[in-house]
């Protein structure tokens, strides 16, 4: 089969045909004018603050287009920017796509790229409101998600204290090493492992987020997107404090026992791996209790405390300690 | 003078220390938490929809790194976007920037698209509230402008009606005229010419598109970025009607008498050159008295009518009848 020659228009129209939010679903009620005019239009909820984010998501630096499914890429593209919105109890509404893709992707590529955004946007609620198109030899998208928040309600990275109790949701270092499995296998993606699943397909927080905001319970929050070495740090240079991170607590990925991953270190992992989206947030002393050891069958583990001082955070090795050197993913340092 | 290797921390911060808004400027009023969080938190204007737009701007599809200037990118990124704000009748307010970029522009090449980024923003109005960086071969940019219109009144592209005045602001072809010259001079970029600074400077037309909406003159608007003979027919689809463009009144880009220049058809760029980033509006018969021949400045010129009909646009050269085909600027089409 034959196509035309796409023009940007034709391509607008396939998206907005394929990301169509389900009247009557809510998730449109705060779309007032979306794709087909120069800007979106889109009405705030009464006595809520919006929370915008942008999240670039390019081939060769976040993704392989020989190694990622791009129902993935569609998928993982929205999910890593409404991660942003979970990480200060906020809830997602909509979205704009920037997506510059090869003519030779118009096709079955694109088609498959939409079917897994739309996945996403229906998952998450947030629904599609606008965009850029363009051609472009390598695959680069830009992902904008508005959300919204009851005003006073968004837990900052600047609001830990000295003696709050630091807790991380899930388990650190699953989406890294199932990043590893992905590149050792042959085959384009091995859906059914749950570790490249949670690298290919990972599941922002946003209820939980959403429950910690509206329950008062964390005082500061953010998402571990880069690895914990690297996001912890930031933690404490927003809230200018220090850390005390239990080694023996972290809640790391449990490597199975198979010849090709053996010598891998799920310590290592949890540390520095990135791309986890677990949410990683502060506790005030008398409310500690109240924490739950799960929520929505995700775990929430201590794993320190936060502690006098300035952008140091040092790790606690059953009575060793040591300075955290940041070593996560930094794409002035690292290659995919 | 070795600089240390910037990892993506230190530059946020570069960028956050040079596009600070004034304090008092007015402009950081709608943001409550900027860059150094997950996300930016705004203030909703009570009585005000959102109005949000993304852009891309990529190294080799919209500028050319060894023609355009840094600051010319910096200023141009913003600028463009803001346009989308301009064109619903919009004021903008702030901006994410998402910006790729390689390790080796990280210094002075920075440092000139940050100065030009900020002057834009002061003159626009509009903060800069947060954004991603990465590291990449080429420069990647992508803008977010939230602006804000009062509730109802922005002007969309699918308000045009049968007898409605089309109107177009400043002389069209300007931008395409001064790109060409660009491409012909050896050096860098002749600041001083004008129609080469309308290309690489270019001025969205915030105020006349807020007083167009505020006075309640225009039915329809729409910014030309891609080209008259390419926005048009948009602006026609959406509100389902026809146009009928009277060849002689458009006002063409003036053609300096240059040997390097000889035969350039002011007629054709007007038609289907690019960039030029002038509104594009219809006026209802009984308020045509009231549109003056030009806004502070800025001729406002009527080019034809709105007809009955589906997305066709006819040009009426002298009695001869032809169908406008859309020549402008396609990225899937085109090359810079």
């Amino acid at each position: 089969m034959t196509r035309k020659p796409l023009t940007e228009d034709s391509i607008l129209k396939r998206i907005l045909a394929s990301c169509r939010p389900l009247s009557g679903s809510g998730v449109r009620q705060s779309i007032a004018v979306g794709i087909g005019d120069d800007a979106a239009i889109l009405r705030p909820t009464y006595k809520c603050e919006t929370i915008l984010t942008c999240d670039w998501f390019l081939e060769g630096t976040h993704f392989l287009r020989h190694k990622h499914p791009p129902d993935s890429v569609g998928w993982k593209c929205l999910a890593r920017a409404v991660s942003d919105i979970a990480s200060m109890g906020g809830t997602p509404r909509c979205f704009l796509l920037s997506l510059a893709l090869p003519a030779s992707l118009t096709g079955p590529w694109l088609d498959a790229f939409l079917a897994g955004l739309r996945r996403a946007s229906r998952k998450f609620g947030c629904a599609l409101a606008g965009g850029d198109t363009t051609r472009r030899d390598d695959v680069l998208i830009n992902v904008t998600v508005f959300g919204e928040v009851k005003t006073g309600r968004a837990v900052l990275r600047s609001g830990a204290r000295v003696g709050d109790t630091l807790y991380v949701s899930g388990r650190l270092g699953e989406a890294e090493l199932g990043l590893r499995i992905l590149k050792q296998t042959k085959k384009p993606a091995p859906a059914t492992n749950p570790l490249t699943r949670k690298h290919l397909y990972p599941e922002p927080r946003v209820a939980l987020g959403r429950w910690l905001s509206g329950a008062r319970l964390a005082s500061s929050m953010m998402d571990i997107s880069d690895g914990l070495s690297s996001d912890l740090p930031r933690l404490c240079a927003a809230s200018r404090v220090c850390a005390r991170l239990e080694l023996a607590r972290i809640p790391g990925v449990r490597v199975p026992k198979e010849a090709s991953l053996e010598g891998i270190d799920s310590t290592r992992l949890a540390l520095h791996g990135g791309d986890d989206y677990e949410l990683l947030f502060t506790v005030p002393p008398h409310l500690v209790q109240i924490v739950p050891v799960s929520f929505q069958g995700v775990p929430l583990t201590s794993i320190g405390t936060i502690t006098r001082g300035r952008n140091l955070v040092i790790l606690e090795d059953g009575g060793r300690k040591q300075e955290l050197v940041a070593s996560g993913w930094d794409p002035f340092r690292n290659k995919l």
